[in-house]
């Protein structure tokens, strides 16, 4: 940590800093320049963290030197980590492709889905029981039932299965049929609901907030990993910003970003960043070439009657050109599909 | 609901969509154009709403002429509403002033920090007892003791008490204490915790996420109006922007924007938008002129040992002062303090 | 400059960088930490920022300590400057109003809305003889024609004029016909124009960019200063967000935080920050309680037939309010009007 | 246009749009409806634009149906255009690689980054000689003395050659030199500029404003375009958003979105967007699967001694490596390199 003092600082100011840093079992280190003066502090940067440095007077801004995350960092854990969705690994050599409705409509849905997209290449099914819609007057999921279709269909098809859990009070529920928990990108901060994924051992896939830095991210990961589950799989889905030619910002240099700092694997969700159906298929190519370790993306046989998000589905056909596509640019970069 | 046909639709395609259309009981009205032909339709837009028409060929964009919130519109109800936490009318003539400490700390210090608010014309007293920390290894609140500490200070000063609920398990715990939800940026489209607060008759003062459109904010109202829970006040709180020189960009259009689109009350948190505790008082002034019915501010009586949020606390001594301040700003634009 | 070397670095590398510091006649200082090594640097900040160290190896991040402006921060100049633009004072103890339509459209109009606004108040006659459109097939704006009509009314009225100059090449001319100039948000960036601007003595009102940080409006404020024109008065007029309930969001915590930073005086535009008439009163007492030195607002006879932003005019009897109603907020925080 | 009208709206205000509208020579349609009533217009859409329908007193909102560009539409033109830069065509089957120094620095430098980027495979030689450089006290350029050493090292290699033109006044001083106009970020705006290179009939890379829509590019296009010039080559260089890992978030849904917008060619600026030089190769990568016409790199044979942008610059062996990589990505997407 680094403290840059004010011009105009008094010593007396200087020295009731310097106590503040001794008594945190720190040490403080003055470095006096013609125009500023700095305090270097050595010794463990965290116990400074909780501390409001810049409400102290005289104080200009305080510079973080380590990153606030510990063990979803690659400083942690060099190699690259490799989570299992039953016997599918995400974040080794072959790129996962998640697919299926966005939401759980019907048994007769799920299950010609399941199957196309099994046929497609996809190896794990996905679809929402338990729906976050902004508005309160739109279909919210089926809750159970739609978790007892998942569960039958992904058996059926040899499918694990992966699905939003919203509230902490579904935990239980959704852990008995599903293979992984979804936080949504709504619930990323939703902190109580991380830390009760992060207590059981299942697969979670994390999805990003509109609004979180790439930081904020790896610092909601570490809510799960601090409680033991280790089984974190991130997922970008675009970023809100001014742009609303999409309705997301589809952020990339994200995966590349995120692979650099962190261990865990990450994966892309172009449906969603995009909100278009027509804009699914190059954005899964680039998100490949980019670096991912897989994709989640929506089918639907007849999109234009769906529940929730028929916009951005895509119908199976085009699903299956998709997977011929990008199978030939996880070639170009040395990946499997 | 304008729905715009691309240039190369086909007849096929036009009677498609009109048909989609009058199956859900609605009318459809073609207007042909030169370059761009379009179908309006007339009848309830919500049905139209939950239909992908975008999945739709030889659709370009879709328009919805209507808000898709009900409740929290001034279409509904004409006159502002007033929302009375306890004795205190939020919505009325007078502002408002909601302050406290970031978090209960301890009872020396609620109790400290209360007394002195009350004494500078503070009307409610806030503190958080469970708090969202962007990292799991920083202070997470003292949980029921903080309640019992609020509720105590709250009785002793006479100020009603208002505090953050964060998950739908922690409601009935918070609604034995408290006399007010507070639901954070974080949670604000947490659905299924909004849907709880909504099934109390108490009071909810609701913060818009970092990424949340106006819009957003209003539907997310509209949650807990829907659940039969009219006591809806809303909170400006800066929304995520490029501009790192504050910790958010405090929005001030949105509080004379929100007075216009709805009937609820609107109050702002200039301590969280700046993060900084010597902008929190030209922005509880802006705030003001701006047209907010309250103002929620952060006071501590030793900021630099805060255990979150230090660095935008204000002294006791910096908020009697912030007081005197905005009172004549509030006399200014024709309100009491 | 702090720079924060990479856990892995290398002795090699580390003395490569001092080598490459000593060589710019800087003294650099090693600091061995348990998690990452620093190296700090003393002297000349400047002579570093040229300098890309983050493209040698084994650097993780680099930490500027200083600001990179110097004759726009306070810490150059500690008391608050006054603009003259011929007898009127930006920056003094009073608020400043200018106004007028956004293009000079006609004679006629300027005359009228010249006279109106110096009636109710207005201190400098503002209006766009050369206009930045979005569209090529928009109204560009009247040319020398116009700016002969504004030195017409101004001169009549006793009212210095502020027009925008967008191209170095009319520098020249709007030279003899305004008393300062207005550089547009769009060309906040344009460095020629910039460096044009500050080699003339006449005040320059420079508006913040759509996508301007407070630190980069600043240094577009050094470009002009550098010259020798010291007489540049900052301009907020709303930022690029994801919100679209306003043209743009208007920031007003950058009043304060420029007042902080720097000691140029500072207006508002609320005209094209929020893009609607019916947001500028309410804006205008908000910027005011904020703390700027002046507004500048867009007035029009007949706003529905304005060749230019008409949806965001004020009447000049609204106008007229709006002046009553600011001048009490001014008065309630201590400036006059 | 729709004009959707306010629940209160009278009859009287319905007749003033109604003739505002006829005066224009266009055709309203008045639809009455139970919550909102519109009025269509038929006609030539541009007409009404100009005019500010919002200004008037019952009007809640107007919709466009029509895009305000034309010439930029892929409605104007279905087949893609191929721009010719001397024999290298940008928009064809060929993906381009446009690489140099951020800006020449010396005439050696020049030299060998020159030889080396064509042996590498790069068809079209890049470099500043007048630079947009956010700090006056940065470095600015060599101006002609820089575009001497362009056009030199470009004709004894056989590269075609593109720059940046900042000014006016310095276009016709370029275009002795250069075989390509680009006009960067900061100018997109800078609508003088565009219709200056507008006039020439030189080929102009458009680079992306860092605040600019997709919709605000196509316009700028669309004055180059509307002055006869229709050489545009579009450059997707990253938006200013929230994050701050990387210097600009890439937006690649942008080059999707464009290609079905627009026929002008795209291609993307890796090295700008994220300011980092080992997010160069992934973007790249990521870019082409995208569907991008070509790239634009930074290359530097010494990057940590650069004038400018040393960190985000490769050196010539990376650069040889990104173009191995990126040209298998090529061929798996049907392009060549």
């Amino acid at each position: 940590m680094i403290i840059v003092l004010k011009p105009d600082i008094t010593e007396k100011q200087i020295q009731h800093i310097e106590e503040r840093i001794k008594k945190l079992g720190l040490k403080p280190i003055l470095s006096r320049g013609v125009e500023r003066s700095l305090i270097g502090v050595i010794g463990e940067e965290d116990k400074l963290r909780a501390t409001p440095l810049e409400a102290i007077e005289g104080v200009e801004k305080v510079m973080a030197v380590l990153k606030p995350y510990k063990l979803a960092s690659r400083d942690f854990k060099r190699e690259s980590s490799v989570v299992s969705i039953k016997d599918v690994q995400v974040g080794g050599k072959s790129i996962v492709v998640m697919a299926g409705p966005c939401s759980v409509e019907s048994a007769e849905l799920l299950s010609e889905v399941g199957h196309l997209i099994k046929k497609a290449g996809a190896k794990i099914l996905r679809g929402g029981a338990f729906k976050p819609r902004t508005s309160p007057y739109s279909f919210q999921g089926l809750g159970e039932e739609g978790l007892k279709y998942l569960k039958k269909v992904g058996s059926k098809e040899g499918l694990p299965v992966v699905t939003e859990v919203m509230d902490p009070r579904q935990i239980a529920l959704v852990d008995k049929y599903a293979d992984a928990f979804q936080i949504g990108a709504r619930n990323m901060q939703n902190f109580d609901l991380l830390k009760e994924v992060g207590k059981t051992k299942k697969p979670v896939v994390l999805k990003r907030g509109m609004s979180a830095t790439i930081k904020d991210l790896l610092m909601s990961a570490e809510y799960i990993l601090s409680e033991g589950n280790m089984n974190v799989i991130l997922c970008e889905r675009g970023i809100r910003t001014f742009e609303d030619a999409t309705r997301n910002t589809l952020d990339l240099s994200a995966v590349a970003v995120i692979k650099q700092l962190s261990h865990l694997p990450v994966i892309v969700d172009p449906s969603h960043a995009t909100g278009k159906w027509d804009l699914v298929a190059p954005m899964s190519m680039a998100a490949i070439a980019a670096g991912c370790d897989g994709l989640m993306i929506e089918v639907h046989t007849n999109p234009e009657e769906a529940l929730s998000d028929g916009s951005q589905s895509l119908k199976p056909e085009k699903f299956e050109e998709l997977m011929n596509m990008t199978k030939k640019v996880a070639e170009a970069v040395g990946r499997l599909m």
